[in-house]
């Protein structure tokens, strides 16, 4: 068995996914599985359309964004999970789509407010939008700046990347993570839907305000802290 | 056959409608079946996905919220179930989606109004929005609390739960219920129909007044009054 | 083989066809089908769930509205269906949804207007949108009613039943009709994409006008002109 | 075998991608591929059901929209198709649908501006919105000069159909080409999601601006440009 055939399955049933839940068109995406170990992740080859993948045509890079194995090019995004698996030593799998409301609120270069509990089930803070970046980062080594555009913006807003598992990159799209590829996955619907229901709820009322801290950090923590009740 | 297994293959089947109707996204919801002269409902199990439910997964529970049978924690949402069925005495069953529309409208703590037909053979009241609990609220007992937010709010509208079988919990989204489980579905695919319906309304005509009265009892009373010709 | 199987089984074939083009939840719509020379049409039980729909469970009945073969009770919709058929000769069906960008028009009272050639292909004019109508003739015998308010707000607007085969009953939903059954839902899910798209063009540019009248008339003409090229 | 088979084929597996893909309702779209040696294009015939299509009923039309071969009348927008064909001697394929959000621009009569990445990886302009033609050419050979209106607005507004593979016809609906027709059936989903987005997008922010041009070209460069390092 090859020794990257486990990050293979993950990253494939991972990128799998994807067009199933409605994240992407065509192949609008990609998703990775790291092996925090070895240092490497197995990601979606470049173009390639979903009908056409396999655990075997997943691309293994390093964590500096070398291919490792396959002969096939990697996602054109390989250098931003690159920068990300380096320097966020708890995450396990990373996700990119085009979708719909998510890339729409990253279009109009706004984070999207806690609007709800659906919202702080997920995150107590707004999911952040990183700005674009200079044109001179553009114009050099872009996917690699990438990464970097988010690490820095999270920080800036003084959030943790396992406070907060999903951003907007400005003028382009959603990246999500989490421990697992699967839960980069499951992020990605979830900021989707975040971003379905803030459009509504703003078009409704126009005059909308973030829901109270109180509730915020309620549902946040019947989730995820330390007394939380959810799940088994 | 466990006493329980009438309720058991009504919580799961209502459990389990919520996917198909396009009403949940991953675990984002709840369906309960109640057995009324054991004073015992059956509830989803929390954080399982649908695939994994049957009717042997549901949780046993009393209306006063303590499990009664099953190995798995009951919905995180358990205890406002209870208060409810504890209070009403009539209703069979009870059901709790993220729906985008209906959640929407909840977060912008608006009511739904009365703009048609549709919701008028449903009820004659805009769909009510309870307002956020206190903090003290939120701290303390949050589910049990929300129950009673849904009561306490409904009696403020003057309005019957017999008559107006949804409500909107403001920041969150929306509870149904009815005689029996299937019913509480029945109304959560309604008022979520409604909400879109509605949101729609406003778009197309920013002026847009509620339907007039004469119409609102018109279509009640065909479907539920005492001469009602709707149904076989 | 029973005197009214043809209408039978078209009524049937029609109203499984609304489920499937995405037209109606539940129950909330009806398909019916005329024989004009038993002056009698098919028409969809009352509050019956698709799926237990048949051809031998559709209704007869007579153009007055009176029953003339079937067990379960007709339509609440049935006496609207039977004024059309009375007063309009050359129509063969008749279809009701409350369809959600339709419904929203109607909820909004306002006609559909002619803003591209999806509508002009259909059509010449707005879709109409009737009033509501006077608390009198809700109390009174409302379905009845409401078909002469189809009838008389096309007079009213200079149109014709063979022109503009579709309408909307203010705060209620569509209306429409053809000269056979399998035409009424063709316009049932015309009338829905019209209203979907003129939604939109209205959000996307609020000083929007209808299409300049040379172009109206010639993809109408093109379709349905003495000289029409469209179809076989 | 015909000598068209290949192009019979193609413009087959072309039309039959586009209700699979969401685009078209009805019969409201066709697809063609051309044999540019033989200069003859493969079309839907007109009016047909998309399941009642095979390869054997595609009618073969020349340049100048004449029918070569078949027995059924082509598409009424052939002659489109035609003009485009004879004046772009490097595309293969050519779509034409009334996808919904695609329609609503083009009902606005507004290009579509780039926003964001997902634009720019396709197209470096504003989707054009060729304006209405004169009564006159309306009234006259209509469908001929439709193809002579999106030839003169991409000329008008600096552009080059290699570099733009789509346009909104004002008042009408997309009209897309590529060098295949799998690309112009591709083309054709790629600006109605661009539509979609655009509208979300200036929903969510009302005073939205194109993105910066260093991102548009980065884009569409590491897809198109001579160092692309997109796809295999």
């Amino acid at each position: 068995m090859n020794e990257y055939q486990e990050i293979r399955e993950k990253a494939y049933a991972a990128n799998m996914q994807l067009p199933k839940l409605g994240l992407v068109l065509f192949t609008f995406g990609n998703a990775s599985a790291a092996d925090r170990e070895k240092k490497v992740f197995a990601i979606k080859p470049s173009g390639v359309p979903y009908e056409d993948l396999s655990a075997e045509n997943m691309v293994i890079v390093d964590f500096d964004g070398n291919t490792v194995e396959g002969n096939l090019r990697p996602s054109s995004d390989t250098k931003t999970h690159a920068v990300l698996y380096k320097h966020w030593e708890d995450i396990g799998g990373i996700v990119h789509t085009h979708s719909t409301y998510g890339t729409a609120w990253a279009q109009s270069l706004k984070p999207i407010p806690v609007y709800g509990t659906t919202h702080a089930d997920h995150t107590t803070a707004a999911v952040p939008c990183a700005p674009p970046m200079s044109d001179e980062k553009i114009k050099g080594n872009y996917e690699y700046e990438t990464g970097f555009q988010i690490i820095d913006h999270l920080t800036e807003q003084g959030l943790s990347y396992t406070d907060v598992e999903m951003i907007l990159v400005g003028n382009h799209a959603p990246f999500t993570w989490g421990k697992t590829a699967d839960k980069a996955v499951y992020n990605s619907a979830v900021v989707e839907e975040l971003a379905k229901m803030a459009f509504l709820t703003e078009q409704i009322r126009n005059d909308v305000r973030p829901m109270k801290d109180a509730l915020i950090q309620k549902h946040y923590e019947r989730k995820h802290g330390v007394d939380s009740y959810y799940g088994q």
